[in-house]
């Protein structure tokens, strides 16, 4: 019995005790390498077993199939805002659908990178509605499609993916799915390239998943 | 008495047991807070004053004057390599002083965003003597000059910073210091820009020392 809080910090997620406590019973020697992971060689065989064996259980966990990568990357969410359209929006224009704070965040940071045009917003609500899909004016030359799927601050949730080739539209899918990452399935079929910082669902701040499809 | 090997598998200094063993005992509960470092917010208030501690230790440790900022990045020494020519170079020339792996690597990047020039190298030698500074050829309009002061490949190292100002050269000194770091006194007066990753002599990969001055 413990009487120990359940933190929610960083976000909807709490960390595991158990996690915690393998953290700290490993600190000083792991798995009997004579050494704790942050003495490892970030190259070593060590540490590379541990990244390897991290990115097959989340492939796992989250279904993701073999024609997408994924990468652990650094800077938060809000890095992601700036480093999708400096690697996907190749000068063009992309789209963005406002739904509250963290999708109008996305958006100001992608205007210093590409033309990012709003094709739907719900903020004459007060961000309290989602926009249907079937009424966003999907640019025709559209780099991509920008979502936020859950929207913690003005708590606007997506219970269902766009199918934006339903809709006539072959742009990939861009999700921050930062909030509700591993709560639920993902249809990758509708998803060009998903991201998320750690620190809400995943794990401590300081890593951000990003899953990518290949070709992109 | 321990049967500990030391490890030195990031660089040339390991970490010390006593922190290894501090970072365990806090792991669940920090300072009687209910919670382990990694379930705080990043922005709470038990967050911010270890950051805040650690800039302080860290400022006093490597005498960095008070018109330097220091920043804890991410993306290792090799973001470094991107990020200072984005930030200093202002669409100009940059000068390079290659000694070794490392700052021809660094150089190799700059080249993406800016005119990166030699001004000396030790190729011909092999990378086995340092090229006096007496004869750089310094650019009249370089934004700044790059050097490597410890090059851990070829093991050149600068046992004293060069003075640029002696040699009627105002552009800032920017020092990639990583692999001795924290290991001797640094002449803050003749340095613009320093960082380092932290795995070679500071703490674990996974964060990048930067002490800039501030009007850079």
């Amino acid at each position: 019995m413990t009487s120990r809080p359940y933190n929610f910090s960083a976000g909807p997620a709490a960390m595991p005790e158990e996690v915690l406590e393998q953290a700290a019973a490993e600190m000083l020697d792991w798995h009997g390498s004579g050494m704790g992971v942050m003495e490892m060689s970030h190259r070593g065989k060590e540490f590379m077993s541990i990244a390897t064996r991290a990115e097959a259980d989340l492939r796992e966990l989250l279904a993701v199939p073999a024609h997408f990568r994924i990468l652990f990357m650094q800077g938060g969410g809000l890095a992601e805002n700036a480093i999708v359209p400096m690697n996907l929006s190749r000068g063009g224009a992309v789209d963005f659908v406002i739904t509250g704070g963290w999708s109008q965040k996305s958006a100001r940071e992608a205007r210093r990178y590409a033309t990012a045009n709003v094709i739907a917003s719900n903020e004459a609500d007060g961000h309290t509605t989602l926009p249907p899909a079937a009424g966003w004016r999907l640019g025709k030359d559209a780099q991509y499609v920008h979502i936020c799927s859950n929207e913690t601050i003005h708590g606007v949730e997506f219970h269902e993916l766009p199918d934006l080739q339903a809709l006539g539209c072959s742009a990939p899918l861009v999700i921050d799915f930062s909030s509700h990452v591993a709560s639920r399935p993902v249809d990758w079929s509708r998803v060009g390239l998903a991201f998320g910082g750690a620190q809400k669902n995943l794990g401590p701040a300081g890593v951000t998943l990003v899953v990518v499809r290949e070709d992109l």
